[in-house]
């Protein structure tokens, strides 16, 4: 049987260990480039076997170049007594990403044009980068500022910027056909909670589920920077793209807000549809996005001449959330819950992805007779009887070869699940068969 | 000229005689079987020469067979001293509908299995069935169950399931073509005045009504037990339904709730297109559903190996009143004023089906002059002098022979009549004339 | 360079002007034909080389023949004293338009059937004609009648119709195509100032603003009579007709109101896709209206042997305003302001039917990099930046070659200039290239 939306061992083992993961991940200092890469590629490692590629700076990646290797040891702002007053080491969002090496000393005027601050959340360390503008800077609240005095600084960035690697890592999954499906994540932030360790644990937890069932389709993950990570990848992997029926961007999914599907640039691609049919079935607050051309990696997988049918899936959108790009989106800031509730909607999308077929009616002529077949008893007693009455009938009517199970969900406002299960019924008592050309959709 | 629409001595006779057929039919025990099946279809005779078919119990239709044949005499309980304290002469509500013969004493916690009430309306008797599964049962109101002490009961129900027939009426209409419209009813239902002596009764007079006007279709009327006298009739008359163009069930219709108008399985059918209309334009509460597979007959009408476009005309939607499968749906339920309102609707249905046309415009070149032709005077100088100039000026404007009367009715947003009126007003004079392939459409 | 939107002088010198000529032209008596319409030619003839037409009465337009031309040279009521008590030297709307000569003496209750008034407005004066149907009355205001005592008064009309001339105006702008836009209003209401010399006003200065700019499409503007001049134009010009691609008809464009577009019979003309866009972002409270066929000329544009994609444009609809064919539709009533407006919304309506074009995307696999070609500081930092930088990505993105600048913008929900100022950015810098086949579309 393919994926299985039953298994509640699965959920049993998930509860904490998704957020385990991100506990895991929370301390390295990641950036586009550079040894927190290597760093959270080798810790997913032992989790799924990915593999880890390097790709040398300079490398010519469509219209950008594979930019240089970004590695930081040590900042500090010292105090004239020589007092650190701001400390890479206590947090490394307190380093603009991507910062040159500095060590000088300057009066406080001219070091605040190298500081970041956020007013209207005085306590909080803003997250910023310069990747391709050589700059430095320091990050750090509205308060720590404030206590700043007039006088002189020293400041020390110890980072180097060289000729190196951009790491990225990729693990495929076989499927029973070679039509893949593939799922991203970017791995570029330092101490960001669901910007987007929520991303990599997710995806790193569904690749585990997805080993252990059958599969329709081949699964491919990557876990990459972001923009230059997705453009290394779909420059130098031009092969691989004409395989991907479709897929997710997954990032931001350890909140409780939403959740938040952006279609692809096709709009009404599989996974535009199924994810479509699972946020409206899902509680909460689920909002359906047009595509629009900013956002995550999907803005380099929907330009004009790559144009696969990628979607991103959230909870809350990105910039949306006051947490956003700073120190306040932690490790409180993400909930096990959340996590989980977001692996299952991710695996339900999937699910439609693998059992959406079609049938075919063997009794078309007015409807069969359901109660000899014990069908009205296969269905049980319990509050759902009626609706899932309703799915044999909405089965059996619409199944004349033209409706998918999706299709049928969807007229029928029923889950996908629901009708999916009325289907597998209908078909055991004979009454429906597969379409030949059904699979895959 | 085809179905008149302003005849309003239709409506003076008509104004009591809808009801006193419900009134006369409403004592009669029917089920999907039997004599009272044969009554009824007997009393429909006397209003227009409908034929009466009679299929053998065991025939074989499509995945179902004819049932045994189901006649009741008489059925009580006794209490303990004799006294028939319910009794199948009161009200033929009070047996589930084809039970099984029984006669025995037996104490009243047993008895209690076989009781069905309503406690949620303790003055009702609700209607069951158990056609496909014998069995017997009394049904009864929640203050008689009340009332009735503990010791031993004689139940008596003197009935026969036998070998016998199945028994449906038709009627055939002949018009100007052989394209047929379909009009179909259940007549399985013992004392219940909305569900369905109504659907009879309005349909019974309809057939009249037509029977005097010139009629471009030809007209069949079926008055069929619900489901099983559906898929019989279909089974049976494969011919005959080739010539089908569409159709309604009708049932519910006596209420004053609605209109509910339940699309075709097609969803865009003629007939669908044309009661949207006259809901839209009918005031009152008018809702139009989509299909969905459980209702009515059209359940088997448009099950995908027959797929007629047949929709389903009520008032109140079945199982949304209160009444619905209980002894308040009487004759107090049901009044003349609704049952006629009905009538109407459903005729502006038909007559639209029977004057849609398409015309072209002879001066289409600017706007032909109204005045010099005495079309401002045509209009009259009423209330709805506005809309019957527009109603002019819409048929020129849109008659190049591609959209019919009943679209340019949508576009303006003005009743059909109305359009029409215009149409023969400009056709009268000469300033449009009748696309030749426009009839029927 | 086409239609220069930016070019701040123009607004400068059209501040009032358009207003100017709205009063200049205020006191003329206009009709369907006459001097007062030759009056007004010639005055426009002073701003733009308006070709005047003039063609005989008789002449057969289609259904219709050219009516006898009617000329007034003074009328009166006098009462019983011989005091002017109704003057049409004070207000030309005091004479029913195209009133057949009279000079006679009746008493009060006689004269009466031909006295207009509105008593639900006592002191404005209604505007009436009576063209096609022989008569003469006086209109004037509920005070004045109700100060008219019994008695014999006086009433003479100076008037003549006779054989003459219909005459209207027509000016060309060539352009880089033969491909027309045609502009026309209507020129035949006396003292109306919004309904319709503000039309005129704007189109005329319309007109002169396009002299002065490059032009893809060749403009035809025309200055006719309301119905029968349209009919007469569209009669004697077939082949003109067959060169237009759309256009607009306008009037009622000085009040404050809308602005209000009534799309064409084609509904998604070039030029209702870009009036529609237009009024989506230009504050105000727009209003777009399908078509009907009531209305100005766009009736007879849009008749179906006709059938030219013409557009209706209006501030508030007319008939809408209470001031709408009454002496209260004065210069009091439209503003300079107001007319300026809407001299703006249609020339951007002009606009994008100029400069609307494809592009394809030169480097379409991924984004290109932008900052590394000063495409960032290019969009500025103003408070528009974001919006800016969002219509770059969605010209890269949605360049294909099957997008037009408008269907992007209307994608992107940003304005049209918007969208044309970033394309031509990136046209600049060699990211995007014109489709060959892009221009006129």
């Amino acid at each position: 049987m393919p994926l299985n939306h039953t298994d509640s061992n699965v959920s049993g083992e998930l509860d904490t260990s998704i957020y385990h993961l991100v506990d895991r991940l929370f301390p390295i200092c990641r950036s586009i480039t550079g040894n927190g890469v290597r760093k959270t590629l080798a810790v997913i490692k032992e989790y799924i076997p990915v593999e880890i590629h390097e790709v040398p700076s300079g490398t010519q990646v469509f219209d950008w170049k594979v930019p240089r290797e970004w590695n930081i040891r040590d900042a500090y702002i010292k105090d004239s007594s020589g007092k650190r007053i701001l400390d890479f080491r206590e947090n490394n969002l307190h380093v603009v990403s991507y910062s040159v090496p500095v060590h000088r000393k300057l009066p406080l005027q001219e070091l605040k044009t190298h500081l970041h601050t956020l007013p209207e959340h005085p306590d909080w360390v803003p997250y910023r980068t310069s990747y391709y503008n050589e700059d430095w800077g320091f990050c750090l609240s509205q308060n720590q500022l404030s206590s700043m005095r007039d006088g002189e600084y020293e400041v020390m960035i110890d980072a180097s910027l060289e000729d190196g690697h951009l790491s990225y890592g990729e693990f495929v999954l076989p499927g029973e056909t070679e039509e893949e499906i593939l799922l991203t994540t970017h791995i570029c932030h330092p101490s960001l909670a669901n910007d987007n360790l929520s991303g990599i644990a997710v995806l790193t937890h569904l690749a585990r589920y997805l080993q252990r069932v059958q599969r329709r389709h081949t699964y491919r993950f990557l876990f990459i920077p972001g923009t230059i990570g997705s453009i290394t990848w779909l420059a130098l992997n031009e092969q691989k793209r004409s395989g991907i029926k479709c897929g997710l961007v997954v990032a931001c999914v350890g909140d409780g807000g939403g959740p938040t599907y952006k279609c692809s640039r096709h709009g009404d691609a599989p996974v535009d549809l199924a994810a479509r049919h699972v946020l409206q079935h899902c509680g909460g607050e689920p909002r359906v996005l047009d595509f629009s051309p900013y956002g995550y990696d999907e803005r380099q997988f929907c330009s004009p001449g790559i144009n696969l049918p990628m979607g991103l899936f959230e909870r809350s959108k990105y910039g949306e959330f006051p947490e956003y790009h700073t120190s306040a989106d932690n490790l409180d800031f993400v909930t096990p819950e959340h996590l989980l509730e977001s692996f299952h909607m991710i695996r339900q999308i999937l699910e439609i992805l693998e059992r959406n077929r079609r049938y075919v009616n063997r009794y078309p002529m007015c409807e069969p007779q359901l109660g000899k077949r014990g069908l009205y008893d296969a269905i049980g007693g319990d509050k759902d009887r009626a609706r899932r009455q309703m799915a044999l009938l909405w089965v059996l009517n619409q199944s004349d070869g033209s409706h998918s199970l999706l299709d049928i969900a969807e007229r029928a406002d029923l889950p996908f699940e629901m009708i999916d299960h009325a289907a597998s019924l209908l078909e055991d008592k004979g009454l429906v068969e597969l379409c030949p050309d059904s699979l895959p959709d």
